[in-house]
């Protein structure tokens, strides 16, 4: 079976850089794909696609070596079932706040014995192998979002539940449980103080820790603390921005970079 | 009908600065329409869309006042005439090169007596208004291609054809055709001065100038040249260079602008 | 934020007529949305789209200033928070009979502390406002389908539960579980009986109701015994509707009123 | 071959009831399918569909004995190719103008040595059957649309190409290319005029007159005329039209038809 | 009501060849339908289709005499509904493993007083026939699908479910829940003897027993057995395992036979 | 620049095996891409697919090292140009009878000088390299389809016209307009002559030669004959055909190959 590179790179110490997709368009997950990313997620949470369009996304960046993976839209099985027989390499599942639904989802993602998915990885069996069925369990990463005051609490509980590879911190609903909303890079003491208890609690667990940023900066703060697994913005995120730097740019007399029309 | 704004600002003596998208998608053609742009331009030619995804992202352009336009795959009066009927302000024709070339494009765009379109506005009826073949010959904006050398050659015969509003200069295929291929910003002194023949015959003729560029800076440069009509980059182009400026700054530690992940 | 018409009309004591979409189609729904209906409901539940095209679908109802809805296809929050993330100012959920299952419904489209939805407006800050997570818990409507004897006896209950803004009757289904199947427009006095006692709690209370109906008549009954949003048959329905008035026209020579073949 | 239920209605002297569809969905086909009309057209022009979308709408009539026919979006053979094999018994071909580009169009629906069509009948084979090939050049309908002031004039070099079937009015162009403009039911006299000396010169010829209408009083006038296909309006058309009527009936209180909301 | 002639077949001890559907595409669909299976299943759980294309392939499936079916994703009654919805005479849920679970699957296909189905048959009532709420309780074929160690144990308790149909043997997970993973054809004789006994189950409580195969070998030995529903491969199984065949084939100069390139 | 396989193998006096793709679907496309195939054609003539899907077609074959092709629907400069700037590496034009016929289709897939094709090669650099306007002259194979009397007639004026690096045999058009029909694989002596005909004027000018065959011993002979280009069937005429086998054996009890249900 295909090795996975994200779990690679966690092993050497590396910090992964995650690309993030809201654009249903295998066009737009290709030239994110080329641009220098480790990995790449499909979010089918708060991303406007349907699974047969993300299905062409994983095989757009099938065409690199950058490591397919998604957000499931929730913790449900059904789900999470369709997304890992498309032959992602790794899904994050939204609001985990309790051992029992970190079990529920780890579950859901693994073969018996180890969990209750159903078997019939149809283009997982193409992308990452024949031998598929026999190394999912250990290959394909699972990721269990922390993203609430409630989830920080039970932080030790969920993250030593066996079968979990990872966590990953969404830092608006975090933000707003704690009653301290900043958006995306919050740096109020006391969120990052929950940010160090959680990444403490990986390292205890031996499990990675991921988070969702707003910027370079803030990510490359968030490596610096421990967190081997960093998103950059999204897809839409980057080109609207970016978008409205050139306008402004254009109607200001300001500099910026040149670049390519494709 | 609905008033063309893009005619309006040229009137004015303004510059229309233009959004173009390659990325079949009609949620990122709408975050492009929020980002300041005075028209946005789906590209039939070198985009990734069918004519069918093409009219949900006119859709979207729809959202707010940005005008919708279009430039056809090529001078062919069918895809010309359905790009029409979806609801678009203004038309960009691929490759007119001479003056014959340029009486066919817009002949495909006006009603009779004007051309021989045919009647049937099932899109534009409803988002232009009920009286839209009334007035569809006067509002909706024809722009030819102006991007070789041959075509900068026959500039005057192709500029003074009637019912032609507007040229857009391809520079890509400019450079080719001249020998001097730089890309899209291209400043080779013969290219300079073609653009500045072809801007001068506008003028003359009361015709407006348009040219795709690469940047804010050769955008601004064209505008003072006398261009009103300057297209930055491309959807997808963006996204690319500022996903890979981010990735490169997390790396090297460089500064970026913070942005939202939507 | 955007302001939320259907909430401002039922203030202003008006009753709401609502357009209910089964076609997958952003061009279908366009044209529906300019019919002069106040809000247009897209049915996941019983109608043939995945998410993806909703989601043009919202965006062409977006062209216009009716309000964009959408029916869940169950009582669960992963599709209920995509749903809310493309933009919509309010969801009905089928078969709500329970205060249970009710509160797990409204806690599915309420930021904390009014519920659990996970941050995310991916499209509904571009639609509704940059502001759009401050006052979507007060601005965006939910309404609670009351479809079965069970709900109808529970209606106290359900309809108090807090956050809860409106209910919406299922005519088809309450007539089944009542054992008085009549279809859209059931006249049944236990029928009628149901749903003054529903119409009534809701008053009691200041939720407004709401009811699907079959044609202008029995929605304009409805109106009058005090349901505030009616939906007229769906899209496909009239289409068809209409369509085999015509032929059956053309072949008896009876008369028909003349229109558009946008 | 399957046999094509149009030219047998024509033999037998009757008038075919033809729908039409703009909306680019294969459940509002199929709805439209089921309203009593013989044949139903998916028009490549003027609606707002795709290739691919347009074969699942041939499959979705093709659930009944409705004949599926299609219009192309221009007098183009590439075009008109993929259309027949894609299983449709008719085809329409806008502005036919001259006998030449009569003779262009006729040529590109009949293999050799009737034309020049290229063999290739993929789902046609599948839906009219094996030997489609043997058959389709006397099965398949060829319709030249007579729409401009000009056509009529060259009506009789028109309508005696061999291998042509039938003509079709389309009564906006026709009305705008004679100076009359009235829509969809012209009455002006010279309009009336121009479709009887059509009318003629097709029954000198044994071709069979079809038109598009927006009513079932102007169809039956036109049947009566000795047109043998009629259209009436549109999907989308009617959806509306019929949407309106419902809007209003409510505000007003006017009386509707009850129906059912598929 | 349409009649169900899997159920026919059942009732005349016939056995049903299925087939099963994992490409989203209408055109493989309608294919399939035309060579010689008595049903055909679109696969929601391992397939990789939206349900919006699903649809087309149900439309395509019913160009055809063929019954179409589906599975579901999961025993999840939104999705469930939805698919009966589309017009599918027989829907298999994965993964029931004890009673309740059973229970809550038959409910959600039947309506009340059977189920707690909700009405709205929208594509339903085109297919299968006006009257189609009155009879769908007793035409669709629920198919619980018995695929692990846990399921064989509970058989009798699953079905015997008042108002299941039948059963359907996954053998993959049964192999693997029951430590003899084989893929496909498994004839380890404890894999044999649990089809036996769940035949035999089946039997006794006149439920019909379904099963996926993996060549006709092995789904003939299955009828023999007393499976009266047997699948062979999939879609894109065959057409992957015969291209194969033929690339070999030219590479050594074997024989294959002829084919058609529709 | 990628280079091109195909091209290579040419060089190297090898057949070159190619799939063909009528199929719209990336999912199908992978599948074949991983059955030992060296290209990989998809058809837009006589497939089901359009432009948009197409592109995910080419990204799925992108995710292997088999070289993806396209033939265009008719000798257009647009269609041409819009496939070649999706990334293929070869393109086959239907009906190229004269040399005129064939210099306006190697001119559209040439840039300046050797053509006239427009620069926009979007999606072409990110899968070929940034370099790729510079080397697609050289690297991008044209191929003329040879199809019919007249075309074979005129063989030496088609083959020798320069940039043209391959013809291409339809054995369906070519036995239609010699007189003699026998669908793919024709033994009719005459046929044969004009093949070998075709293979040695190739030979004399350095040009390949391909054809479309329906069984892998015509392949065989072909390639035997001097065609180095060898396709086989399509991909849902095998998926049809093993279907058909495989149902015939379940009912006949003969032997099959066992294969797997991805």
């Amino acid at each position: 079976m295909r090795k996975n590179t994200v779990k690679q790179m966690w092993a050497e110490g590396k910090t992964v850089v995650n690309g993030w997709l809201h654009i249903p368009s295998s066009w737009s997950a290709e030239v994110m794909a080329h641009q220098g990313f480790d990995s790449m997620t499909v979010d089918m949470q708060h991303g406007m696609m349907s699974y047969e369009t993300a299905v062409t996304m994983f095989q757009a960046i099938s065409t690199t070596n950058v490591m397919p993976m998604a957000r499931a839209p929730w913790n449900e099985p059904g789900t999470i079932g369709r997304l890992l027989d498309a032959g992602i390499m790794g899904i994050i599942c939204p609001m985990v706040n309790t051992r029992d639904e970190c079990e529920q989802f780890v579950g859901a993602c693994r073969y018996y014995p180890d969990g209750y998915r159903s078997a019939g990885p149809t283009r997982a069996k193409v992308y990452a192998g024949a031998d598929y069925v026999d190394h999912a369990n250990s290959e394909i990463i699972t990721m269990a979002m922390i993203e609430t005051a409630q989830a920080v609490e039970n932080a030790e509980e969920i993250i030593s539940v066996p079968g979990l590879d990872s966590i990953y911190i969404g830092p608006g609903d975090l933000g707003i449980t704690m009653g301290i909303p900043q958006g995306l890079d919050n740096d109020h003491p006391d969120f990052i103080k929950a940010l160090e208890h959680v990444v403490a609690t990986c390292k205890k667990h031996g499990v990675a820790a991921g988070i969702h940023t707003g910027s370079a900066q803030y990510a490359r703060r968030a490596s610096e603390m421990g967190f081997q697994f960093v998103t950059l913005l999204s897809d839409s995120g980057m080109m609207g921005a970016y978008a409205k730097q050139l306008v402004n740019a254009f109607h200001e007399g300001t500099q910026t970079v040149s670049g390519e029309a494709y």
